[in-house]
């Protein structure tokens, strides 16, 4: 359900056109300073604006709710709160199942009771949750621990020169564009990760394949592994520490990390929404015909997606640290 | 922890060279018809002996300790034990940390208690208890979901008919070699899955991840629709069941199942353990020296791994099942 | 933590001084009406104001902050919020830790980092968010189960038409009473209940010790069933629908329901906090010395609690509830 | 459902008449000692054989079936298996509906697919399997926590010297009585239980009611609180350690433990199987007529369940414990 974690525990909420998005988190320790400031700089990873990104833009400022006294955590729940403020209220009735989003399916399991507009639960939009979960989990890992992500490819395109060019193609045609991100986390003490099911893979990939747009997850050489032999993808132990030659296992070995950089790719499916015709199944007419999907959309939804999944791989550490 | 599972939930335990590893399953249904027999197809595929599987073979003979009574499931708890016979004891204090096994990461972990004895319970053998869920989860399901699954590539090689010849290249140098595993069920219903972080893809790929070795997952195109555009990769609905022209979703929309087939595809490394000589750290001489891993170990553990991505995918879709 | 429930799922929030007290749920099922006014009746009976009562008194106004859309819920997480209003900022630094409160031990448990003002997280005005849940939970119940909630004793006395006065001599004493409320569910279908943990008794004894200051709780007979003989306490069937001549067991039987009315009884204890004057240790002094706890205060807190029972069972019912 | 716990779960099966009982623990620390031996203390207080307990006995040898290696535990999970040796097997197809057991209510639960046999999974017998749990979460606690738990009354006679009597009396008249035990754990240090839902009440109370034949719960003054006024019911804070000059709130404020001796007591109601003629519905003939209930059972099921209440307040420590 609506809900992750075992020790730092998270349920979210909301809607792309309700009142708001929420979440609240159990298992944050008291005594962390935290303030709205502190969610900023995620939030403006995630926010709109940038090329390839949707023209809506929502100020999303946090408030935070409850579990916060004097500028510091309290060990109660942490709620914060993010106010849906540029919705567009739509006419239910004539909304059509938009190809590769959720709506038919949606209809499906919850008896036409799911709310439509935008997308409803199913939108982009609950990633801000996520964001807002990771910018606490980071605060709660230790000190050394440092993330960097970034977009690997775009389109199939691997140089970030050329980036733009491949999302304004894309516009220009009225198209969207799929999306690689990586993110490597470094300083991740050894020994984090549960068998036999709470790997560390497991965990990061559970979170990841909850982010909208996200097909496939794969650490270290991934699925360049399966095509290579013992003896290349092995990672050499070089000292007493566990230090290794190589890093193939991306900083996991037996779903445990390893005290290697932990590295893990997420391919993000090209944004379902296009403003180029498709031809679908159109229920009013109870034909297939033409369908042409206005309103503001991402062109590649790996852009802001990145925080997402910086955010999914910092929640699972906090979840899985030890003392 | 060792558990995973919602409505149907699986605990697990064991170690390699323990007395037993076992399993017990709640939320199974009272009255399904359940007898040991059920188990020999399965564990058939999982067991040893095949080319490129290791030579260490178990009868793996599954005893119903409780839960069944004459013939049929009985609501309780239900419990599936296997005797470990051909355990071989060795000398624990020698034991070296083997790369790119979890070894060296389970000592700091456990502080040293874990078994180390073949890995302990990080072997692979306690996919046994994964693959008899995966016969109870297959039991529950609708009558009309069936599985495929399928050895897609060995080393890199998609031709079937080669895998033999990629097998016997890899023994001859004392290596091991990757593989990539498919499985595809058809029949689900549409609307399974639970948002937001019960995605039909993050149940999958959590069960997924645990199987000691798959370093990557994806659904449908999964990393290359990275590459694609929306307009290559959006599935046109065709009527009002919801029927599409492609599946680049690999059946699944907003983390939900949309009727289509289920494709996913497990990545899983080469065997670590090689018996061609490896220069890794030696903690008896605490400098980097040789080794050569002796025992008996699987080629490329996609060929028995492959029923244990099959089970992960029913024990997903049977926690996921309504009615 | 500040979690419950498997299939019906609850989490909450709040402060007796924060902003905010909320909660959200997941496993509504889609499509049940609901509306702010749903929640009026059992909000009322929480209400501050009846004699014994604390004077303090809020508005209450649920907020449907998401899951609801056209005046049904959509299968998304509930989520319900209730601003609060009447909140009394105070100095922290010369809260005394006051006796027969968290004060002391959440200070302990949380580094001092905890909300001190009226209790914070522990105040008994956390239950506003269990009658919430509450309503909703009676919603999701089968058409013919209803429950009857009663005040049973008052300081000992059992004489309803008795308690105004045994409230205003405890009063006019500066002091507090215990009391003892009784809940009946009359229509409970026969087999509901989970074994081994989630006995009936067992999900229902959990959610009502959560609410503060109970310190008892029997089912049936209860505690005098412990001075009884079997021939006295079992209930002889009468019919093949499973009907008894009696009801020791308070419709609940090896922790399934069986059909008959559910009865528990719940002790809550006096109000902790009273007018006169207490010997206690006081930290600014470092001695014991007197202490007069001035506020807003029940004088007998099993008044304002029995909806809070009552929302208790009805939880714990929709939570086993099965089709 | 058969699982409990957060950071030490226990699940656990098992059946009457079954081959086996068994548990397995998630959440033991690696390198605790552990034998087989140490759980013959408190096996051999849930033993029957002595005065008013069933003659069945069983041998009840733990078999350590996995998470210990070399005499100590390993931090995998940790199996315990009783084998059940002195089963009886008897005619399924005419055992009655016995009054104030699960029979009726298990048959409509599970369709009819329970195992009959001696109460099949409800039966008193998988209170061993709580027994074995309680083992181990006391080897885990401080080691300054000791545990007093006594018979306080049997068919409601206080004094233990006047016990034999009364337990002779009930069998003599082909009877059973209830019974009242009372578990005292002293020192358990301030600050442990979870707000909101998992105070230290909640969790003992959920063990304790899953423990067959416990009617009702209460901690410190529990039921006479509800009698009380609040100048007598606090506890006055006597320094600032937090110790109190009473311990009304038998060791438990707001939920979490306040250094006092933590008191428990629990109602068990009189054995449901006597040899008595009881008037109760027979299946066969279809109407009411007489039941005598031959086999072994015991008189006053209080006396074997003391263990298990004293597991129960141990087993919810251990997964309240902080360090």
């Amino acid at each position: 359900m609506n809900r992750f974690g075992s020790r730092f525990r998270i349920a979210l909420w909301g809607e792309s056109h309700g009142p708001q998005i929420g979440l609240v988190l159990d298992g944050v320790p008291a005594g962390l300073p935290l303030s709205e400031e502190d969610f900023a700089a995620d939030l403006l990873r995630r926010r709109a604006g940038a090329p390839g990104t949707t023209p809506r833009r929502e100020a999303d400022v946090p408030q935070l709710a409850a579990g916060v006294c004097r500028g510091r955590t309290t060990g109660a729940p942490l709620t914060i709160v993010f106010a849906n403020e540029n919705t567009r209220p739509q006419d239910y009735a004539d909304l059509p199942d938009r190809p590769s989003h959720a709506d038919r399916a949606a209809r499906e399991r919850f008896g036409g009771f799911n709310d439509p507009r935008g997308g409803g639960h199913f939108s982009g939009r609950l990633t801000l949750a996520l964001v807002a979960a990771g910018v606490v989990a980071k605060k709660m890992l230790p000190e050394g621990v440092t993330f960097a992500t970034r977009i690997a490819e775009i389109g199939g395109c691997t140089d970030p020169a050329r980036f733009g060019e491949v999302l304004r193609a894309a516009e220009a045609a009225g198209d969207s564009a799929g999306g690689l991100v990586e993110c490597c986390a470094e300083g991740v003490p050894m020994g984090w990760g549960e068998p036999f099911f709470d790997s560390v893979e497991s965990l990061v990939a559970h979170l990841l394949f909850a982010v909208p747009g996200v097909k496939g997850v794969e650490f270290g050489s991934g699925f360049a592994a399966a095509r290579m032999r013992g003896s290349e993808h092995n990672d050499p132990i070089l000292d007493a520490e566990g230090r290794t030659a190589t890093n193939h296992a991306g900083g996991i070995v037996g779903g445990l990390t390893n005290g290697n950089p932990l590295v893990v790719r997420a391919a993000f499916k090209p944004t379902a929404s296009i403003a180029r015709e498709q031809r679908t199944f159109d229920r009013t007419t109870g034909s297939v015909g033409p369908l042409a999907i206005r309103g503001r959309h991402d062109i590649c939804i790996a852009l802001r997606g990145a925080v997402a999944v910086e955010a999914a791989v910092a929640i699972a550490l906090a979840d899985l640290m030890r003392r």
